[in-house]
């Protein structure tokens, strides 16, 4: 982290959403599940520049169309964010979009804002209805509890079969100013995302033109949740929301300077922590798997390769079963449909065990003993082609993933 | 199954590659593997017009480079076919060639033919070197037990995790001449093939021009070997070899006139059977799923959906979960990247489930029976774009996949 944001400058704070100036959250239970939190609400003091990705999915959920709409009517601000968890809103057709309407219609009622300064996420299961009297009803609990304490309930209350909460905060300085900046995120199955990730929402405090806002989260978006993957599904609502109201007070960024570039690690590091943390919480994974290409002829070519073997059901079963099958990681690499020479690979898993795609003399056990020790393994992909690199983060498949996926009724 | 043959005219025999006039085979242990029969052999008592497919994967092993090599300088004839299971010479560099090129050689002193006229292929663990020695004692063994009899011994000594072996025969009448074809495969895992397959081997005593067997052999393994999948991952050893020695004696078919449609349909329903056994047969498959996609564009669009929806993870559990989880089934349409209209699609699956990418009112519970009473389940996407439809095969997911694919050793 930080070629230009110091280590003095950077500091890593736990949580999360509400750490920015002038954010506060809720997260409550409103009745569409049973015993779990399943309604979030995030809200900006001040109206907010943002920006948003979506799905590639063409089964794209309702309310990622009329938070696209939305985004789009209010020239890119945002002054709220409302996500249920339990019901994804998608396959739902008319009524579908009309009930995602109805949500942003109550978040604006009971904060008295502007309909087009609300955006609305919900993941769940696909082809139901959403009980929109428990949520109308849980929005008028929900609105009295803002809070800058209450970022911790709303990432509790997007997660579906996650684990764990995902959330994370940071600070930096601009010039005099201490700038924040935190994010919550959701994910488990069906992660393959493209173009836009599973639930992941930024605030930040920064003072930026919403153009560079956007561009920011598109160029950061395509190097950390893009790339990760825990069994190559992309879902239908899939979505990345930032929100950056400008109350640090900064001198507002409006173009690419070194203001800009701090801004850009610090979102970086959060999209990056998040999209690992969705990884580590991949659907009965026990192991977090990194691969790197290195030296590839684009970072189209690199990231080809490190998809194919990050994705590859042969790799991911023999992580878990902690042996070096290199066979099965140069099977992926020469299916990858990346330009690459066999002749030229090299490979590392702990050492260099592949030297221009041949095996060298390697103690199995030493490797063996690493995968069985770490928590995180990485494969280094060395393709000798040009000067281009991409890295991918997935996780092993394991019985349980079987299990959370047969068994899930 | 035959739209020109009749059913009078075609016969289907259970075995197998021996079937057809001619051809003889053996299957031995050579001492690669402990108790299982590890060395193939097929002999064409005439040189035979031959073609060949071979894997896309870049990582592509030596026997495949050795063949094509062969087939080069023979111009596209054959009289014998060496394979060998346990180790596939892959990733082996200059030695696996040299070793590919001496398995050659055994033949061809042992049944004195030319060495242009042999074709080896190997299937089994990546980047380990063969036992010549072993292969070539294995192969003086093999040469005297060939016979008509020894078709099921080869297609045994092909297997690796197979659980059965894999054979089919049929006969059918090209005027007053009786044609025969025969064929054996193994697959099991890193099942995806493109352009080419896994291990198949179709021999016949059909007269025809190779330029036309190739051009129907490349037809055929479009619409099925290329249409299966277990796991996604190619191999870098998939190869489908095709003989025909004449020796039905029927005028050599030399275009594309009805005998050539006869036998195309007869090759068709080879490579097919062989085919949906590799499937049925995949690690841990508890059942086979058939994906058929209709009115796409075009094929290859309907390709896309279908694979897709065969690869998906989540479609895969829920069916070895038994759940009619259409859900799943959309969103893996949605992100095939297929050319369609989410607003258009239908989907079966026992009954129609969705209408207009919308759910319709169906008995959760009678579609539950359906995939629990149902070895194979049956999934039918209607995307009412255009006139083009295509079908790909593939097996759900299950522990037992993770099993196998964990603990192999």
């Amino acid at each position: 982290m930080a070629d230009i944001l110091g280590k003095k400058d950077f500091q890593v704070i736990k949580e999360g959403i509400t750490y920015p100036q002038g954010i506060k959250a809720a997260g409550i239970n409103c009745g569409i599940r049973l015993n779990k939190k399943d309604l979030a609400l995030i809200y900006s003091e001040k109206v907010a520049e943002a920006a948003a990705m979506y799905t590639t999915n063409k089964f794209k959920a309702a309310p990622l169309i009329v938070t696209e709409n939305n985004l789009v009517k209010s020239q890119g601000k945002l002054q709220a964010v409302v996500i249920n968890s339990g019901i994804a809103n998608a396959c739902t057709g008319e009524k579908g979009l009309k009930d995602a309407w109805e949500m942003i219609n109550y978040v604006s009622k009971g904060l008295k804002i502007k309909e087009e300064y609300v955006a609305v996420a919900s993941t769940g299961k696909i082809g139901e209805f959403l009980p929109l009297k428990k949520i109308e009803a849980g929005l008028k609990e929900a609105v009295p509890m803002l809070s800058i304490s209450g970022g911790t309930e709303a990432a509790e209350a997007i997660l579906t079969t996650d684990t764990k909460k995902k959330e994370v905060a940071a600070s930096f300085k601009l010039g005099e100013q201490q700038v924040k900046i935190g994010g919550m995120a959701k994910g488990s199955g069906m992660i393959h995302p493209n173009m836009a990730t599973m639930l992941a929402f930024i605030t930040s405090d920064v003072s930026i033109s919403q153009g560079l806002l956007k561009y920011a989260l598109q160029q950061v978006v395509e190097k950390t949740f893009n790339m990760i993957s825990v069994d190559g599904d992309t879902s239908t609502n899939d979505m990345v929301i930032v929100m950056a109201n400008g109350l640090a007070g900064n001198p507002t960024i409006e173009e690419k300077d070194e203001n800009y570039y701090k801004f850009y690690q610090a979102l970086y590091y959060v999209a990056e922590y998040l999209a690992k943390c969705i990884v580590k919480d991949g659907e009965g994974a026990t192991k977090v798997i990194e691969v790197e290409v290195q030296n590839a002829v684009s970072f189209k070519e690199a990231k080809k390769v490190a998809k194919a073997v990050i994705n590859s059901p042969l790799v991911k079963t023999a992580i878990f079963g902690k042996d070096p099958n290199w066979g099965r990681i140069l099977a992926a690499v020469g299916y990858s449909g990346a330009d690459i020479e066999p002749d030229k690979v090299d490979l590392y898993l702990k050492e260099k065990i592949i030297e221009n795609g041949q095996p060298l003399e390697f103690s199995r056990q030493e490797v063996h003993k690493y995968l069985e020790s770490s928590d995180e393994i990485k494969i280094i992909i060395d393709l000798k082609m040009g000067k281009d690199s991409a890295t991918a983060w997935g996780c092993d498949l394991t019985y349980d993933y079987v299990k959370i996926n047969t068994k899930y009724n």
